[in-house]
């Protein structure tokens, strides 16, 4: 199954995907996608998905879930992403977090924030956490998950790595964090690990790899993590990004107001992006 | 005013105390304590709190901010510290994330996890953001702040500094965030670069600073945070720790099961933490 929030942002609302891909109403039966209920999203495979109000137009799509309690980022997780960063990869998997703030809907524009002038962009497959997880095997690990979406890890690079130490500084900007346009069940996607991806800036193609080639799988990752820090319901993990990043290009390049990013993952749907420039306060 | 939060973990309720220390109830004003009920702690300077119904007993206390969006740390933040870390004051803040799930009341225990021999305490001050904030002046950062409290951030050293970049592997750890007893209105305590900081393990001074030795100050902090993503009610952030860490003794010291952990800052309170061994599931 498919869900999505849609509605303007902050005032989403839940629904779910048709046979024909049009939006159906599911705030009848939950108020939000988000915290507990994501538990409970396999209990809907049998729903008469027809039978719910249809909802008309093309509302805009909000992030697939609401009220992310903390977002995750792995580093490195992608041999050529690493060599493309002159980096190597990592014995183990690197974290660190990108504030929650940052997430919108798959498709709200990137703004480049005040002072950068190294934003770029990364195809991540992220995991939504659907049920408490603390020191899991990665046997058990992917029955905590409960869907997975694209999202675009924007990231300053200038600020990431010249303006002091640790990462989050360039990962958290307002606007850097897209993701969607669906929450996509593990019953429908199947094996996580064989997924294509891809990501265009106006039309040309920069990132195009496979989940194929992660280092640290989903499933190790969980277990990794949950040895760390309890996931908790509505927790997303974005597990790394393929190569083809801006500051990988030679020479470098980096988005500029009016580019067009697009990207997406196999079975996951597709975002598209306008740049804006010179965020407003 | 000082507002608290009393009552188990995740089922927590607003209080504020009264003139002779106790708790009132309230949840008659308010549903919580977090969110856009920050920005108003202000207007209640004038409520008659003797007037509230008065709560029996003593409660445990959870954090006194609901819901915190994120939980952003400053590295390094006070010269001496920065030499026992074998560091250098750094040119700009360091900025690094402790997931919010690692906040926990001010007495809660400190639970070392699985795996862990290097567990280590910092006093610190955290600011409650009241109001947004995004590219906000150094004169007007101040008006930001809901409040000020007394943190822990517990630290792994070795998931910090030998588990693989970013130090959020270390700070992120459940029960890594004592946050508390009190929320208070910066009202009552004026400036916030004039407060001492202390902290004992097992009766014996390890940390005993001020806050006016700070590299980087609240407001500048709150400014320079604003350039790079919106600070939200409910944010917190944790302004650094002075000399004293178990990480820079001779010989280095970190915690084991059984210590006692007390902390406090002037006018903010005091902490009382048990550690407890090996993080069950």
């Amino acid at each position: 199954m498919k869900f999505v929030r849609y509605g303007e942002a902050g005032q989403e609302k839940p629904g779910v995907l048709d046979a024909d891909g049009g939006i159906r109403d599911l705030s009848v039966l939950m108020r939000d996608l988000g915290g507990e209920t994501l538990a409970h999203l396999g209990a809907l495979e049998g729903l008469d998905v027809a039978a719910l109000p249809k909802i008309e137009g093309t509302p805009r799509l909000g992030p697939p879930v609401a009220g992310i309690g903390k977002f995750i980022c792995i580093g490195l997780n992608f041999a050529d992403h690493a060599a493309e960063s002159g980096a190597q990869v990592p014995p183990e998997p690197i974290i660190f977090m990108k504030a929650s703030s940052a997430v919108c809907g798959p498709d709200d524009p990137i703004v480049i924030p005040r002072g950068s002038d190294k934003t770029d962009w990364e195809v991540e497959l992220a995991v939504i956490i659907g049920k408490r997880a603390k020191y899991v095997s990665e046997a058990e690990a992917l029955t905590h998950v409960a869907g997975y979406a694209v999202t675009n890890d924007v990231s300053e690079r200038a600020f990431q790595n010249e303006r002091q130490g640790q990462w989050t500084k360039g990962k958290s900007c307002d606007a850097f964090g897209q993701l969607g346009p669906w929450l996509v069940t593990p019953h429908e996607i199947g094996d996580p690990q064989n997924l294509k991806m891809w990501l265009t800036v106006n039309g040309e193609t920069k990132q195009d790899g496979s989940t194929a080639t992660m280092v640290y799988g989903v499933a190790h990752l969980i277990s990794y993590l949950s040895r760390f820090m309890t996931l908790h319901p509505g927790d997303v993990i974005s597990t790394g990004t393929p190569p083809g990043v801006g500051m990988g290009q030679s020479p470098q390049q980096f988005l500029k107001a009016g580019d067009i990013v697009e990207l997406g993952i196999e079975g996951l749907g597709r975002q598209r992006q306008a740049v804006l420039a010179d965020d407003p306060a």
